[in-house]
């Protein structure tokens, strides 16, 4: 496995990749990488001749007074987890390689990045976009592999690459969960252990929601009710909860066919987010 | 040479290209082409293995109000035209192939959008930067060719390809001009016989305008009002007359290095435009 920083390095090590026509597969991540990210790569893995790894913790995608300066930074045991998984190139860009002056242009997605997390991260979207853009640009994949756990990411990004003709596919893979149901997560690291017992609360209701949708609940407003008095009794505080059209994530006033029931809570001063899927017509997918 | 109206269609025959190593040249074009377009597909047919010429009047670069309907599409007579440079593939989709759904994704240049043409027409340039996204995620050329009659579009091009890492080389080719000055134009077709006289205005005053920098005169405003006489006496209706830098577009106050002199000026209900280059460390590329 090679690891490189440059846009130049990759550009040298891929080209005699794609000359001998094999397929690339790219995992774009942010580091402190777990078996979510484990996940990815292994779908990659099998997926593709080739898997490349981008580790990079995007500044144009954290909001003032987010956790930019915090966020995990662990290259090395990152790098060796990819090589344990079968990666054969990671990039890992400092900051000035990847915005080597001002970033002028920026590729902004309407409507689907307005509501959830997009109501109270109002550039946040547009710095994931714009780098994913950048990202599919330099390493020219033939996949790119993202989690459902980032539910509204995941469609923003499947509709830019329709919208704009992008020659790639974008495979959404299920989110990976700890054994007790905590969605695997890097900002799981900043829980106490007091707080790792109450960030339960965001499974723990959406368990239930899907239990009253299964007993024919199908009011939208009342299974956000019944999820937020979970939450509430766990003190976790409340960003959003909705249930939304998980294609163009519209809120559903009624659950008729397929659905995404995602929420943001706040663990103490950890914002965490998680999601199930549910689809009717075939109750088996609802996960 | 082919001419094809869908993507798969391009797809389907660019892979062959691709699978043999040719290089691709790309010259998006809204048809009417004339000898400005014809200087750009030869550049491209001299720099490139295999030639596309895009002929697609987007719609989402023209505003309420604009000549959207009665921009003038001959596409028998464009083929041919390109029949005749040596193009290999010209690829004319509908507004509907281009925009199966609502757009929702759009591609944005801060700062470098917001003076010259785009203080009066606000989207325009976002529409153009998507489409050219568009189209180059379609075609993935290896050059795309430009004219520099846009000078603003050009110099947007190539700040949004360098933002993006869009993985190809844009080539800017000099302004073509009708015998008696005129900057070639698809819109030059408006004008009738007394405005085709008129709008001689643009490139008089500007060739002024050269005159007095090469006599010493450096003050922007100072040259400006030259210009703007010479276009009053010509009964032209000025949309704007500035001095920029040529890759940031701010405006400048004195011409001391770089230049770019580019006005728009309405001849009756005609919107021309017209710039020159000014580069003082090499006089003899004042063009």
């Amino acid at each position: 496995m090679q690891v490189v920083y440059t846009i130049k390095d990759v550009h040298h090590t891929l080209r005699k990749i794609r000359r001998v026509g094999k397929t690339i597969g790219l995992v774009p991540t942010m580091g402190a990488l777990h078996a979510g990210h484990g996940s990815l790569i292994e779908a990659a893995v099998k997926g593709c001749d080739y898997v490349v790894v981008t580790i990079f913790v995007n500044p144009t995608q954290f909001g003032p007074g987010e956790d930019l300066e915090k966020y995990p930074r662990m290259l090395e045991t990152d790098t060796a987890f990819c090589k344990d998984l079968g990666v054969d190139l990671v990039f890992a860009p400092s900051a000035d390689e990847m915005y080597p002056e001002e970033q002028l242009t920026w590729v902004e997605v309407e409507k689907l990045t307005e509501g959830l997390c997009g109501a109270n991260r109002p550039r946040h979207f547009r710095g994931v976009t714009t780098v994913c853009v950048k990202l599919f640009n330099i390493i020219q994949p033939d996949i790119a592999y993202f989690g459902q756990k980032d539910a509204q990411q995941a469609a923003v990004i499947r509709r830019m690459v329709s919208d704009l003709n992008l020659p790639l596919q974008i495979c959404i893979c299920p989110i990976v969960r700890e054994a007790d149901g905590l969605a695997m997560s890097s900002r799981n690291q900043y829980l106490s252990s007091d707080e790792r017992k109450r960030a339960l609360c965001l499974y723990k209701s959406l368990k239930v929601c899907r239990e009253k949708v299964t007993d024919g609940q199908r009011a939208a407003n009342t299974l956000i009710d019944t999820i937020r008095d979970i939450i509430g009794q766990d003190q976790g505080q409340i960003d959003y909860i909705s249930i939304v059209d998980p294609e163009t994530l519209e809120p559903l006033k009624t659950v008729t066919d397929r659905a995404l029931v995602a929420l943001a809570v706040h663990i103490g001063p950890t914002r965490l987010i998680d999601n199930i899927l549910i689809d009717l017509k075939n109750s088996s997918k609802i996960v």
